[in-house]
């Protein structure tokens, strides 16, 4: 899990991808986007032509962050390529 | 162009669409993906299950927005049915 910022108030991960076209990015997000809907989590996902912001949180705010929630990071590290 | 707020520093357009399903949202995104690219402009994007929010810049963040950036507004809303 590379790169991932724990934060807390609430618990979450947060990383930023950077691309150099906007092709990458969609690609990227057409990933992402199959993935959390074969797994059934929707993290928070900012974009713009070439970055995509990712936020992961547990499923309630007040639970600290899971082995789950590193596992689910590291898939989503996994389509970045 | 329905229910976007106009804001400064920088001007900027937003707006938040809401959706009943992921389905729903994942096209909208998608007709969104597709018109963003035609035209070759790309706001920022922010989404979850069942929201987008966006933000439209003018080119410069130091000029007002202008018809051009009304006129993109609108056809986004017309991407929401």
């Amino acid at each position: 899990m590379d790169n991932w910022q724990k934060r807390s108030r609430p618990f979450r991960l947060e990383k930023r991808f950077e691309f150099d076209t906007y092709d990458e990015t969609r690609d990227f997000l057409d990933r992402l986007g199959e993935h959390t809907e074969a797994v059934n989590r929707f993290p928070d996902i900012s974009f713009g032509k070439t970055y995509v912001n990712i936020t992961l949180r547990p499923d309630n705010d007040k639970t600290p962050l899971s082995e789950d929630d590193f596992k689910f990071a590291e898939e989503i590290d996994g389509f970045f390529h």
